[in-house]
């Protein structure tokens, strides 16, 4: 096992659910894994089956200390609020076997947090992405680059937690 | 182990999630088990856990064959669909671990299957699941009552489906 700080990032979905494994010491951060659980056969049972088994081998394989997931948004209708929900839901149930913390952040947050701008378009937040993580493949789909995009605005809030407190010590 | 099928039927809700398990053998049901899973301190994640955790506890003490649980009924709004997902999502990821089959059944047609009447009140449920099963406690939670509905509606539409494979075999 490697030294430092192992972060999973989500972006669930009822179809495709991105993720992102990160490690660091604090102040870098490195790419360990990422790609998209692909949810899109089957009925909705067999669905939520698929994503949570997926999500339940990340932390089997990475054992991350801590899971970032993006907090939601409901702009959507009841209908895809429902599903997204559910698909939020396979994956937390997937950490409840393990130790990991789970922290929600607000959309924007994550955007900001990596970008600068709250408003930043997906292709940005994947620029910066590949720009602020070592080792990050030069190829990412888009729901992986957001939900490392999760996993590093988790990283840098809980630097920032972290020097409050040795601040304030 | 007792002889015949065993059904658990799931109400999901966010703060009361109901369970009723019967057991029977195609014509004649007995309660063997109902309640109410409380899901009302902490905060969302620790509400979902305690959602599937007691779940666990359910598939684990009564090994049910058949999981029917309600669909769902859209008039909510997008934030309230979205804590119901996820609390529904909870008990079924419970279920990915065994054999069980899931099946959902719409609020109208569980109240016309054990009263006969699509509007019925909850109130009505709970008389005809105790007068339609045997050793019913005299003591009901209405959240477990309309479990055991749930349950019910599916024993009944499972002995109707097979029935009609018995007829045309």
């Amino acid at each position: 096992m490697a030294d430092g700080i192992c972060i999973l990032g989500v972006d669930p979905g009822s179809r495709f659910t991105g993720y992102g494994v990160i490690r660091g010491d604090g102040e870098q951060w490195q790419h360990v894994a990422s790609g998209v659980i692909r949810s899109t056969s089957g009925d909705f049972h067999a669905r939520l089956r698929a994503i949570h088994a997926a999500a339940a081998d990340l932390f089997i394989d990475f054992e991350p200390d801590e899971m970032a997931i993006e907090s939601v948004f409901v702009s959507a209708n009841a209908s895809s609020a429902l599903k997204l929900g559910a698909a939020r839901s396979a994956v937390m149930c997937a950490s409840f076997a393990f130790a990991t913390s789970i922290h929600e952040y607000a959309p924007r947050a994550i955007k900001l947090a990596v970008t600068g701008r709250g408003s930043a378009e997906k292709s940005e937040v994947q620029h910066m992405v590949k720009l602020l993580l070592k080792a990050a493949p030069a190829r990412l789909p888009l729901d992986a680059s957001d939900a490392l995009a999760i996993a590093l605005c988790h990283a840098h809030s809980r630097g920032a937690r972290s020097a409050i407190g040795r601040a304030s010590a």
